[in-house]
């Protein structure tokens, strides 16, 4: 059957790239209130290209910000539902001089097509909608039933889409969902994800002296806000990277041994890891555990910035009346968000330095996720990522967090595929992104594939 | 005699306040490269007001940074000669927000005139220049022999001055040496300041990434700038406020029990200057030490700012790759600042977290010093203050720093008497700053005195 769909994506490679281009000259960062204009045309574009693939329903829905973009295609009865998700917005493209070429004018080069936003997510996204087309090309129709959800904030928090997420369950009702926004593990090896973290953000600010105070008249008998939140900051974690805010390892789930073994097999050099990606003197972490279960298993105390007292050039000698910090942890699955919030509040109090006043302030929250490698769209995607690519479809996590996952996980009650095609090179969100073209076109295919072998079930 | 200088005090008060306010327009912020012209224009403008006193000698002497004044009025022969020493540069005003009045508009509220140096010190200093004129006015000329010596980077670190006085001991021999850049240590009780504590000031730079990662992608394994700073400084002092970098306490001088006596009369409510002053929840410090000990007679330990990472509005989640802290260290009689500097290094080499490299840059170091008090001026100088305020004078020290007094302890082998009209609640360095205006008229009257009784000598 596959070789239908390959045939028409092989005679169709050269407009598809093209399609491509023109929605990559679209300027649509989320970010810049200037370019709403873009963003609107790059939803519309969406729409179009939804429409002219053939599904039957197709909206645009307005938000406070920028649109979101649904289609519906439910033709095939007793046939499972498959959500898709993708974002058309992207991140600014600064610094603007470290382009080879300009952002907004895909260019190909040694098999490349080098834009913003090819890789994240306009390429991944928009193989989705070419795989309808080849599906309807070949069946008339996709084999199972599809909803597709594509929005315009994903670089921007994606409230939005959170929302009406949250307002829909019964419109976005599905069996699973489909999201194209990750990366393989390296080029040719077919990767799905089956872990994400979570993650919970707070701001710590903690206030000493009423005002700053001159450090020569107070300094011995006032409290110093910087110091005071150095000091609670120094507790919540060891030298080693462990956590110490009670409760916080309580229902943290250990990797499978099964799962931790296949680790082992994905080629790493630690070495050049070190050099190349993270460039200190020196890899920091739990004792005993491997970078990948650093990274991607365990939980995480960061500060991830801190500010407070004089910070100008030279010398100034107060005592600073206010200091404030941005912490998270990551959340590995089975952690509760809540829990780890009242364990950081409760650390705090207990831990506030003598004279200091400390206010926890919760940005995000958001819990770690994990899919059953043995659940069976998992075992259909392993199974058509394999077909296409040739090689065994490995399992990995990432230590980040992909909120719209925790949506459909809390709000539709369905795991999610994170299939994607993207290479560890792409340069997502870096100067000269880019995607490799072949991935694009496999990427359809593989999708195509997917649909086909999942309507079998 | 008094009386004279006092009818011409007087009869000038409106001119030597608005005299004073013409001072204190000048945004002369000695740290802040863009306000070179101001500091200049402070300069100029004390230059010329010495010369309008009378000063047969004025010299602007330019500097790397701020223009120096030097004037000299040699014409009592057979007369000790005084240094008098101020400075005409101030502290920046942020935060600009908590300003009642605009910090450069000088304005008067019950009795005080509030701006950003009004106490520190271009007030105090603008009195000595007035004094002089008044003695001038009165009798022709000042009575002993005095050398003026004002500088314009005191809250830079007095770079300029330092070296000035090492290279012109001759130019600048004297009897002994006046400064009134301190403070009474309640309104109406005259206060002569014996002890100073030094000043090391340094700034400590941590690095951990080459560059800001993510957090999801590699929280758990890449050091963080941040956090590797905060477990080096946390390690340098505990919840008690005892320092615990090694060596720091081995040449602490205690202050004789006689001293220590005196203190206990000194009027103190310690829940008053928690809740007026300090305005925190708790007092902190060593224990088994007094508020004044731990204030003037004990080493501390203080973060004045630090900065790393994300700190604008909302979340983002990177590992810092750097952050930085200022940090210093108050020195009292007998510690060797550079001792201490040495110190401070070694403790950083020692401590600083794996993954991470620290760089320690020293700013300024400076000795802390005593004054004898049976040394004649200082008798002088505590009748003629008694006599002005019409109560005894007490001795006191202060826990801040002035290292243009270790200067002149050093190469020019005299003491210095600080006889300061500043109150404790003027908010040096702090928003609202404020001077007395009944204690700057009242200051220029002392100051008068005091030469005229110095002359009987």
């Amino acid at each position: 059957m596959s070789e239908a769909i390959d045939q028409y994506v092989a005679e169709n490679e050269a407009r598809f790239l093209e399609e491509l281009k023109e929605l990559l000259r679209i300027p649509s960062i989320s970010t810049l209130p200037e370019n709403k204009e873009a963003t609107h045309r790059a939803a519309d574009f969406v729409a179009d290209q939804l429409a002219a693939a053939g599904f039957p329903v197709v909206e645009t829905i307005e938000t406070e910000r920028h649109p979101l973009v649904y289609a519906e295609w439910l033709h095939s009865p007793g046939k499972p539902t498959v959500l898709c998700y993708g974002h058309y917005d992207v991140q600014p493209p600064d610094p603007l001089e470290l382009w080879v070429t300009p952002p907004f004018e895909p260019t190909e080069r040694d098999g490349n097509l080098y834009a913003r936003g090819s890789a994240d997510d306009k390429g991944q996204m928009y193989s989705h909608i070419k795989a309808f087309e080849a599906l309807r090309a070949v069946y008339g129709k996709p084999p199972v039933n599809i909803k597709v959800l594509i929005e315009g904030e994903e670089e921007v928090g994606g409230e939005s889409v959170a929302a009406f997420v949250a307002a829909n369950p019964e419109k976005l009702k599905a069996d699973v969902a489909l999201v194209s926004d990750t990366e393989m593990y390296e080029a040719g090896m077919p990767t799905l994800n089956i872990g994400l973290r979570g993650l919970v953000y707070m701001e710590i600010e903690a206030r000493g002296p009423a005002r700053d105070l001159h450090s020569g008249l107070y300094g011995g008998a006032a409290p110093n806000a910087v110091f005071g939140l150095v000091e609670l900051l120094s507790k919540a974690k060891n030298a080693n990277g462990h956590i110490l805010i009670p409760g916080i390892y309580d229902d943290v789930e250990s990797p499978s041994a099964d799962e931790k073994a296949s680790w082992t097999h994905l080629p790493f050099d630690e070495k050049e890891y070190l050099a190349k990606e993270v460039g200190s003197t020196e890899l920091t972490g739990e004792p005993g555990y491997s970078v990948f279960e650093r990274t991607w298993a365990r939980p995480t105390f960061e500060v991830h910035g801190i500010a407070g007292g004089f910070t100008g050039a030279g010398a100034k000698t107060v005592i600073p009346a206010t200091a404030t910090a941005k912490v998270s942890i990551r959340l590995v699955p089975r952690q509760d968000p809540d829990k780890i919030v009242a364990a950081v509040r409760q650390f705090v109090k207990d831990n506030t330095p003598k004279g200091i006043q400390c206010e926890v302030r919760l940005l995000s929250a958001g819990p770690g996720l994990m899919v059953k490698t043995d659940h069976h769209a998992i075992q259909v995607a392993a199974k058509a990522f394999s077909d296409i690519f040739g090689k065994p479809t490995v399992f990995t996590r990432s230590g980040g967090s992909i909120p719209i996952v925790g949506d459909f996980a809390t709000h539709l009650g369905i795991p999610t595929i994170l299939m994607g095609f993207g290479l560890p090179d792409d340069g997502l969100h870096s100067p000269n992104e880019k995607y490799c073209i072949r991935n694009y076109f496999d990427g359809i295919r593989t999708l195509g594939h997917f649909f086909e072998e999942y309507a079998k079930a």
